[in-house]
């Protein structure tokens, strides 16, 4: 049959130790579903740095190019935080959105039972939240013009926005998409009363919205929103925005779930393409220890799934298994209420895979 | 004695109302206090959209350029929102602050007890929360040129965000300041894993910091910073930030409180001179059935006692008469636990009056 390829790339931090076990999620669902996955493993970020002197290798690159998919832990941590530009892990990340085209980072922020009390918000408040973020990746003030010059004021930094019509289309269309596949609700995200691109979002996500009749669409302010996010969180759906906005407001949606250890995240391009990787970063202070939670790279793989390969039985058999051990009453430190009675990052791994 | 002029622009929606209660609050500190103020009116906003057709009249920005402190009720309401950008509210908001100089934001979120249950995170988060948004304001990419061309991927809007080194010293200098007068910490938000303005910031209140070696600075990225906010908003005293992010973060933290009804912000150039306003809107859905509450506006008179005047006495008195009008039970509707017992915009004002 089909064999498909993944990119996996373990990264730093506890990166290679949640990666493991998502790798043997793959393994348990080959032999059970008959897919059959190769994978071909690669360094990036801050291990790339030590060991090839940059974040992003061309080897590296070329491998996730070669692949259907790309599996990744996380990058990064304080050992590379003062390194100069280049030499740094973020702008590995940039570089290796930007190559492979992934302009659309999907963040689902769902509440897991287990966690409810996590959350800072009452229950009351979170009850029913579930709802995706969209965020363009690949424009807007993270990849326009930066420099600097002299002024009569002293050193003046310049970053530029831009956007244009075609990359507000293609972000606006695969939101109205999954909106049209959920509650049917999209609220897009912009500044209009102040920024130019912002304007031109939002006429454009208008002109869009003639395709999509049977989507709700409002358009709400971005200060507006990181209000209506703690004020009502349930009542959002799809939110779909661009690459700043979509920075801070996914991590507060992220971090109002109480969930963010558990949560996973897509970074698509055009066709089936995508890169899948835990919200949560490489958490450099409890690497190594064998205590980390792969619960939400393990839910990645179950993205990777659904959004690339079209796999659902096999997605929905990880999301059922992560839910029984869970409901079985299984924790990794990270999410235990009594920490005496934690288990390891391998023990949580193989009780999912026993569990598939 | 000394008279103070002080230019009142009531706006939009239930602006008038608000602002006639703080104006009451006014007069009773010069009986009480021996203060005197001058006060002259004038059209701002969407009412000056409607009877002089700009948002900001000439011989209104004229009047707070006279004048030692400007009250401002609220502007804005649907009316406007489709208007072309020049005959629009939030235009004459950008303005305004331009046109002053008022190049910092000051924005105080703090619990009220009385409305602890309003917020939607659980108390014991709360607990303690009482912080200050310092956000610049008439620099960054509000301000940076906006335009629009035509590419092979069809039109492209661009939107620059610039800043020089004395724009961030003397907001950074502000903000040390203000944290020097409370529990000397501050927290400097920027994006500078991908932002060369923001790498500029950083440098600059580091290089500032020197002089302030009594203030322990840290340095938040602002999707960390989105999230943090949620999860231990009593750990942050002084927040200073530039204008996009401050537009976000200073909403973001005034709903976490709850109180975003009773909260007061203040808008300052060089020296003294300040503007000072509710942090809430227009509201133009309760507009004219005297119903709002002008607390906020009141509590905006005290800031600018403390900020502008150095009143410090009757800023205390006002702050004092607020408290014990609200530890009596008295309520207008959008606090009122039993909505049947709330009392109008007047009445609360009287009542905050007769307690100075
Ligand atoms: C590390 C950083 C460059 C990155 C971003 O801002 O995109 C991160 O915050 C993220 O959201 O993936
Ligand atoms: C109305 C708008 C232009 C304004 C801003 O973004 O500054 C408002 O949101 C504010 O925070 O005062």
């Amino acid at each position: 049959s089909d064999v498909k390829k993944i990119a996996v790339i373990a990264g730093d931090g506890i990166g290679p130790e949640v990666v493991a076990e998502a790798e043997k999620v793959l393994k348990k669902t080959e032999e059970l579903f008959g897919h059959r996955f190769e994978t071909e493993h690669g360094l990036f970020g801050g291990i790339a740095i030590d060991e090839k002197g940059t974040p992003l290798p061309q080897e590296t690159l070329e491998m996730c190019q070669r692949a259907d998919a790309v599996l990744l832990g996380a990058v990064g941590g304080p050992k590379w935080d003062n390194n100069s530009k280049e030499l740094r892990p973020e702008t590995g990340l940039l570089g290796i959105r930007k190559a492979l085209g992934l302009f659309s980072n999907i963040r689902p922020a769902v509440v897991f039972d287990c966690l409810k009390d996590a959350s800072t918000l009452k229950p009351e408040v979170l009850d029913g939240t579930d709802l995706i973020v969209v965020r363009e990746l690949t424009g807007g003030i993270y990849f326009g013009e930066k420099f600097r010059r002299e002024t009569e004021n002293g050193q003046e930094a310049v970053d530029t926005c831009a956007y244009n019509v075609s990359e507000i289309e293609r972000i606006a269309r695969q939101a109205f998409e999954i909106a049209r596949t959920r509650s049917k609700k999209l609220a897009s995200v912009d500044k209009a009363n102040v920024l130019e691109t912002s304007r031109l979002w939002r006429e454009t996500v208008i002109r869009i919205s003639a395709d999509y009749p049977d989507v709700e669409l409002e358009h709400v302010l971005v200060d507006n929103c990181a209000m209506q996010l703690l004020r009502r969180p349930s009542s959002f759906d799809v939110i779909v925005t661009e690459n700043m906005f979509g920075d801070i407001l996914s991590d507060e949606a992220a971090m109002l779930t109480g969930s963010i250890g558990m949560l996973s995240s897509a970074s698509l391009g055009e066709g089936s393409f995508g890169l899948y990787e835990p919200v949560h970063g490489s958490a450099p202070d409890i690497a190594g220890q064998g205590i980390s939670n792969p619960i939400a790279t393990i839910l990645s793989v179950a993205l990777m799934f659904r959004l690339t390969f079209g796999y659902h039985e096999a997605a929905d058999a990880i999301e059922r298994a992560v839910k029984e051990v869970l409901d079985a009453g299984h924790r990794t430190g990270d999410i235990a209420v009594d920490k005496s009675k934690a288990i390891g990052t391998t023990a949580m791994g193989d009780l999912i895979v026993a569990a598939i």
